[in-house]
């Protein structure tokens, strides 16, 4: 049940680059299903560049414009432009902090995916991580879901649970968290390129059960 | 660390009364930190009266007026009547399907428990299984939270993660979501009951382990 070629994936990335390292190891080791041919960053600077860079991944900063929190217009096609010339078919959002629009979504429809950490559709949008700190969840985690334009809102691909503990702090609690979006963001990732699905209303329906 | 007396519980029902079962047995086990000590249903004929009746635990309907999600004002003052008749301290909200208000919460300040089926504060409101069935959440589960004004909003006291699998169906799912809620809630009265905490903002801090 592979793709019928191997997908060619970019990271796209703003922050540490923790999750960038996480894929890039299963890429490695042959578990991602797919391969790591490009990062872009639109933080010169950043944690997720060395890396890139110690990997030998591709790494391009772009210019994202004069916004902070999306890419301006034209630099989301400058984008667009620098996906397609290393020929690249999916997307991950690996701690990026822009929220992408229509026109950068509709050049790669159906194949962007981003890691947020809680339990979508709970604590949406920044500092997930604080939100479900002051709520008093007990339990929060991770989820791996397709981009849509709405924000934290496409179809959900996979989560993983993380309970809170009584002796934790939300640093403690923030170090588990990352620690399973590390396991999840791959196994998420070679889900969806190598296992069929098909979308009933916004639930994702896995046709083949995962790989052992 | 157990409480200065034995508590004296009311369970208020509409449903099966499958929740009232699992803290009745609770009960019998000595697991339960309390006693149960009267039933209220706002349904003459439902399912919890008669496990009432079974188990010898006494149980009432007082009227519940002409509203259909609510106690009429009269009426909650009433069910008040009702437990300070019983001499009840605690009271468990086991599938009720009326939404207290003030003066009935002010009579019990910070003694109302409520078991939702989902991690809260995702789905909250009616149908929370099948809110989060339709959303295509990979992870769900219950909630055990202290009962504000809020509806389903209060501090949380204890959650329970239930994976959704890929050969779920919405029953077989709402079957395991049953089956945790039933572990879960004498847990969490237990823990109510014994363990001494604090509320920091709105989150609940245990001050000591759980009873093995």
């Amino acid at each position: 049940m592979t793709s019928p070629r191997s997908s060619r994936l970019a990271v796209l990335a703003s922050g540490h680059g923790s999750n960038l390292r996480a894929l890039a190891d299963a890429d490695r080791a042959g578990e991602l299903g797919g391969s790591i041919v490009l990062v872009l960053s639109d933080r010169p600077g950043c944690g997720a560049i060395s890396i890139a860079r110690e990997r030998g991944i591709a790494v391009e900063t772009p210019d994202a414009g004069c916004f902070r929190t999306r890419l301006e217009p034209a630099a989301e096609s400058e984008w667009v432009e620098r996906l397609r010339a290393h020929d690249v078919d999916t997307i991950l959002l690996a701690g990026f902090m822009r929220i992408l629009h229509a026109p950068f979504l509709d050049a790669f429809p159906g194949r962007v995916l981003n890691i947020h950490p809680s339990l979508l559709p709970a604590f949406p949008g920044v500092d997930a991580i604080h939100q479900a700190w002051r709520h008093g969840a007990r339990i929060t985690g991770c989820t791996v879901h397709l981009v849509t334009a709405g924000i934290d809102e496409g179809p959900i691909l996979m989560q993983s649970a993380v309970p809170v503990l009584d002796d934790d702090s939300e640093e403690t609690l923030a170090a588990r968290i990352h620690a399973a979006e590390h396991a999840l963001f791959p196994r998420a990732v070679r889900a969806f390129l190598e296992r069929p699905f098909r979308l009933e209303g916004r639930r994702v329906l896995w046709l083949a059960p995962e790989a052992p």
